[in-house]
């Protein structure tokens, strides 16, 4: 079953803002076993609109419209899903009340534009939306459904959630869609699909594999498409077996979570802890565990030391070690780690020092060369890394391949 | 001038992903004069790509493309790009260089199918991508213009900025859209149009204004088209002043930049330093300032005090405190911020202290509570503020509240 989502209006096309919610609705019918065949964001203009209504429905049996539904001029989806369907507009009651309810509950008088919320097309069903004014419309003509929702974030969700999803899993029989995600941590695409050719070459054909590379990470996502749930789980895992034994230790994770995740999920049930002493990623990688809820069991703190001082008092960083060798130096990150473990009393540290840039390089450290340490008690181990020009991908860059060289540490036994 | 852009790959359609890369090239192309009409997201499939490509080429002169382009089996633009044109595959030897030069780099061996990312339809004009190994390419076909970019943001960024963007200002006479942003915070965007309904009225018709609101921030965004550059400018000045003076102290900036950068210009400016006591944003704070290059003028510093002990160790907050009044309070707060100032010698420190959820809260403490503390030698504020309930809003909106606090602070004489 395929469906496609329409999204109207123009803040999506000035970039102004992120097409968060097709994304959102997208995890959704996945999950319910509807494909998405085509995401498109179109203009507030009545013959664009109609267009992608016609190109749609060529595609797809369901069509999903989010936004143009609000009280002011330039929302016109209604008025163009009627002239769509050839129908005129009626108004509804139903949606009349719970517009009249949600504007008492906020004591705001009921102004003429707001009662027109209640105008639909004649041939729609109502869904009503608990959490706005802006109703929901269910079409169903020549075997298509059509649905139009708010573009509002959490109105949208609602009406998914509550009405929509169940109500097409009513009117359709839909096929099971299951994913499996394999993380993959150090090496490049082209390499791990040179080392599973022959397993990828040998799927069973309602699997399929991409390959989602992304700064030195790449996650492996099997789908698995058909009517038998149990017998896709067992294909899946059979499958994932296979390429995680073949792939052995460059897999992170057989989940859909990213690095500081597998970290954070390894190192708990280890209990243990991590410190960091950061320079050039300045709070970035502090940000990438505490982002995630339940870090503070593993995430003791950090020192973000910018300063040739702040190494000194933060991390005991000898005041000699960097006049002599430098912030980016080998010495350098060495007592950092050696500094975190110390005053934070850390299982495990991570150091970085380096030259984020677009300054700040000379001849034999040119801007992007860093230094990262990871260490524990009984074992330290420096690497310097040469990245390239742009600050924001070295703090990046340096991040994920810091989160690489402690997750090689995490496993290597005392 | 109109554009569309078409993502291909299945990592947006499954929901894996957010298109964020989509909004970011359409801000690209509206300030350089160029309308997108439509954005669609489709599928791997070679049919699907090209009835996108045939429908976006009657709605527009420009189509720009991303995805699709890894060595990998599922990526099949180039050959569907190649079909569409009805022309063969070449070998580019520019390519080819690019791709050894940056195997060499990272001592990976060459394999073949990376060689084969040199092969490109024999009609383009490739575009050399220095961050990596997938060629941007450029189609000229009956007065319309095709740009193929890989979907890996900071590539696509690279190509944007350097090539595609010069290349189409090169290419078609565009119109002249000039911008100006006004950075206002701490006031939402109904308080501030009703402050200046009068000045928007009477804008000149050549000129428009946008608010674009974000999170405790609204840049307010004076657009002026037309030909005459100087007309426009002097246009823009004038009604950039009007809004200035009218909006007074909420007006943070007059260029396009955020909030950490205003303050990090206003400080550089009057010689201060600043650092940092970061509890639940944890890192983020950081972060921001010090993904802005020059930070390391202003910016010394954080201590990133996820646990009590580290908020002993490093600021040196009473354990007492710490015990009786807890880590969410106004006595922490306090102390944090004291001892910023005093361990790591700067002029300005932000601290904060709350409860980012999903858990930790308590009846008289609920997920969302913070408490933030600018000070300098002679003054320290502190205030208690309850956000949501989601973690990572939480994150944000204690870091942009912190920083609006503190440029209050900043503004206030000694």
């Amino acid at each position: 079953m395929l469906a496609e989502i329409i999204t109207i209006g123009d803040e999506i096309l000035i970039g102004q803002i992120i097409d968060s919610n097709s994304a959102w609705m997208a995890q959704q019918l996945n999950a319910a076993g509807i494909r998405v065949k085509q995401i498109s964001s179109v203009s507030d203009d009545r013959d664009h609109i109609i267009t992608a209504l016609k190109e749609a429905s060529q595609r797809a049996d369901i069509i999903l419209i989010t936004g143009g539904l609000g009280p002011t001029k330039d929302d016109i989806t209604k008025t163009t899903l009627a002239g769509y369907f050839g129908v005129g507009m009626k108004r509804d009651q139903e949606t009349l009340d719970n517009v009249a309810r949600i504007f008492a509950k906020y004591n705001r008088p009921l102004l003429e534009v707001n009662i027109s919320q209640a105008d639909v097309p004649e041939n729609c069903e109502v869904l009503i939306n608990k959490n706005g004014t802006a109703p929901g419309m269910w079409f169903q003509e020549d075997g298509k459904v059509y649905v139009s929702m708010p573009g509002v974030p959490f109105e949208m969700m609602y009406l998914m959630e509550e009405l929509v999803i169940p109500k097409l899993k009513a009117t359709f029989k839909l096929p099971k869609i299951l994913h499996q995600t394999i993380l993959t941590f150090g090496e490049g695409e082209s390499f791990l699909a040179e080392r599973i050719a022959d397993i990828e070459d040998q799927l069973p054909p309602k699997i399929k594999l991409a390959y989602l590379p992304n700064l030195g990470q790449v996650r492996l996502r099997l789908s698995a498409y058909g009517d038998n749930e149990e017998q896709l789980k067992q294909q899946l895992k059979i499958q994932t077996q296979k390429i995680t034994q073949r792939l052995g230790s460059v897999v992170a994770a057989t989940e859909d979570i990213p690095l500081q995740k597998a970290i954070l999920l390894l190192m708990a049930k280890n209990k243990q802890t991590l410190s960091l002493a950061e320079s050039c990623t300045g709070g970035y990688l502090s940000h990438l565990f505490t982002s995630l809820p339940g870090a503070s069991g593993v995430f003791l703190g950090a020192a973000v030391s910018y300063s040739y001082k702040m190494k000194e008092r933060m991390l005991g960083v000898n005041a000699d070690t960097l006049w002599e060798t430098g912030a980016v130096s080998e010495q350098t990150v060495r007592e950092m780690a050696e500094g975190a473990l110390r005053n934070f009393s850390s299982d495990y540290a991570i150091a970085v020092t380096g030259i984020a840039g677009p300054d700040g390089g000379t001849e034999d450290k040119p801007v992007g060369t860093v230094w990262i340490a990871v260490a524990r008690k009984d074992k330290m181990i420096a690497n310097k890394y040469v990245f390239g020009s742009k600050r924001i991908q070295n703090i990046e860059r340096t991040a994920i391949t810091a989160m690489s060289d402690l997750l090689k540490l995490l496993r290597e036994p005392k």
